[in-house]
């Protein structure tokens, strides 16, 4: 069962020490090792659209070219955002929690949302929205930067679905999300 | 070739957001999920010395019984320590540099030593000298407490050994650590 029509997934790549950017957003360390696919095409062909906030939409406009392709592009942003120098894309934008992005989202049609983007992980993920979390983790220690993770307001129980190693020393995990999920060792607690 | 005679490993498990501890210390989550044995003992049974710092002697000496048996353990601090409510272990005093210390360690004739806790961890790893870093991952996500990793001087490149996933979701990777290992894509620098 869902706990809405939207399935909302992270895939990501991270530093074992998880970063998912240096400070300067800087992206250069992912490609420590042998770089190997790693199922990203396939994720990204089930997905229907990709939410990021805007910070992360201001570093992929420093991209080369529009990273997104044709898939439609909701930033999340309380003010004006210019989209002019978006070159082929579809973009959007939309404001609100990540409950009422959600809403929108499914009043939307959208079946499955790529949810990027450090603070909008962090924001979807202590909200309770995130459905699935693949995790790949690059062997190097960077120190600091932009973590995947922050704060929580409890504790978030993960199921493990399924760890691939790869050449090159890629791990990437992936864990189900959710607060429905039975707590090992918690009993139901009595409703109050 | 090792870097130093005596090899210095970090056995340890973490929350998926890279907690050792939350902040009072606490490792309830650690038992999130079926707990399964996953190496622990056969790592235990392989190291002649335990390393650990004054904080990690603290929270140990709160537990009920003596946790590191009869292996030799070091506490590291530069004041005095009270040993006296160390029931039945064996346990003595260094300070100084990581280094320092590993140059001590040698002396006294260990070969394989367990560094355990935050900021020891943090400490050696940034001095370059831990040689093998077993991470065990708890599917859960607790937002806030004592990071395995801390600041580096510069990029640490790991060797991803092995992953291993045991039922109830512990996920544990192995790396080899070390400044010699190559960095794919750096060119090796000309000396300044």
């Amino acid at each position: 069962m869902q706990k809405h029509a939207v399935k909302l997934s992270v895939f990501c790549g991270v530093s074992v020490d998880g970063f998912l950017a240096r400070p300067d957003h800087a992206l250069d360390f992912l490609h420590t090792g042998e770089q190997v696919p790693h199922g990203f095409e396939e994720f990204y062909g089930s997905v229907d659209v990709v939410v990021i906030g805007r910070k992360t939409f201001e570093v992929v406009l420093t991209f080369e070219k529009w990273f997104y392709g044709k898939k439609p592009v909701v930033v999340l942003s309380s003010r004006a955002l210019d989209f002019s120098s978006v070159k082929g894309g579809v973009v959007e934008q939309m404001s609100g929690a990540p409950a009422e992005i959600v809403g929108l989202l499914k009043a939307r049609g959208f079946k499955h949302a790529y949810i990027d983007g450090g603070v909008t992980i962090q924001r979807f993920l202590a909200a309770g929205l995130i459905d699935r979390l693949v995790i790949t983790r690059v062997p190097v220690l960077i120190g600091e930067g932009i973590p995947l993770f922050g704060a929580v307001p409890r504790d978030i129980r993960l199921r493990h679905v399924a760890t691939r190693a790869y050449e090159g020393g890629l791990v990437q995990s992936e864990y189900e999300v959710g607060a429905t999920l039975p707590m090992s060792g918690s009993p139901i607690p009595d409703a109050e």
